[in-house]
């Protein structure tokens, strides 16, 4: 395995671990905005959810395995976000990334939530999908074209 | 199996299909609210994420099944929330709730959002977690402490 460390800095380079329908979104989507993106999964497969387009790197590895880190040059990140379907993997890998290689801005997904202020004290940034869909759907339910008005409105 | 069917019209009833992370916590919410809910999963041992507080109804059977849908008076319910983990059962849920019952409103979760705007077209409205997290990540990546505005800070 060849390890290069450069010591330049980039702009913006941005490590995602994980190449589920997230992650791949997620790549994609900072990929069509020119920004410098490596993406990590230990399935190969996983790297066909990425557009055509996507003008990125791609590393097959375990990111919770530190010379995959080195090797993703995890040490010019700007941004390492972790979201595998794996928790304790993405708490790992954050707390890789905040704690040894001081990476200011680093996302975790968390699909258990409970311990989320925890992280939130060192710095790292979370996400909980059924937290935001819960937001998400209380949004819709408090829409001002509901049902009752519309009922309302028929009747009268 | 006893059918009741009261034709008496609830203010607001929700039913929600999928007693997961997200149906439970949507679940504790709507009767935190003090709105009449009722929870169906196909798994008892799901209702045990329900908060001792819930004040809400369980059912434990099968959505697709119409006779559940009865026994949950689903001809009364104001909304119908499908979230378990399978797409193509909140799909057929959805559908049922919409085109059989008029169930004005309607929402599903979708892990593919591929085929989202057909359901739009039906009037059921969806989410798609991870288009939220996203969008989620998204926000706080353009929030205004990001690192690079700090690094030049330090560097000036």
């Amino acid at each position: 395995m060849k390890i290069q460390i450069s010591k330049q800095k980039n702009e913006n380079y941005t490590i995602i671990i994980g190449c589920g329908r997230l992650g791949a979104n997620l790549a994609n989507t900072l990929s069509d905005n020119g920004e410098d993106v490596l993406i990590i999964d230990k399935n190969k497969e996983a790297f066909r959810k990425l557009s055509p387009a996507f003008g990125g790197l791609t590393l097959n590895g375990d990111a919770t395995d530190l010379d995959i880190l080195l090797e993703a040059q995890i040490n010019n990140a700007t941004t390492v976000i972790a979201v595998t379907n794996n928790d304790n993997a993405n708490i790992l890998v954050a707390q890789i990334a905040r704690e040894i290689f001081h990476i200011e801005r680093v996302i975790a997904r968390l699909y258990d939530p409970e311990r989320e202020y925890v992280y939130h004290e060192f710095g790292i940034d979370t996400i909980c999908p059924a937290i935001l869909s819960v937001k998400e759907i209380d949004k819709i339910l408090s829409r001002p074209d509901m049902l009752k008005d519309r009922l309302q409105e028929a009747e009268s």
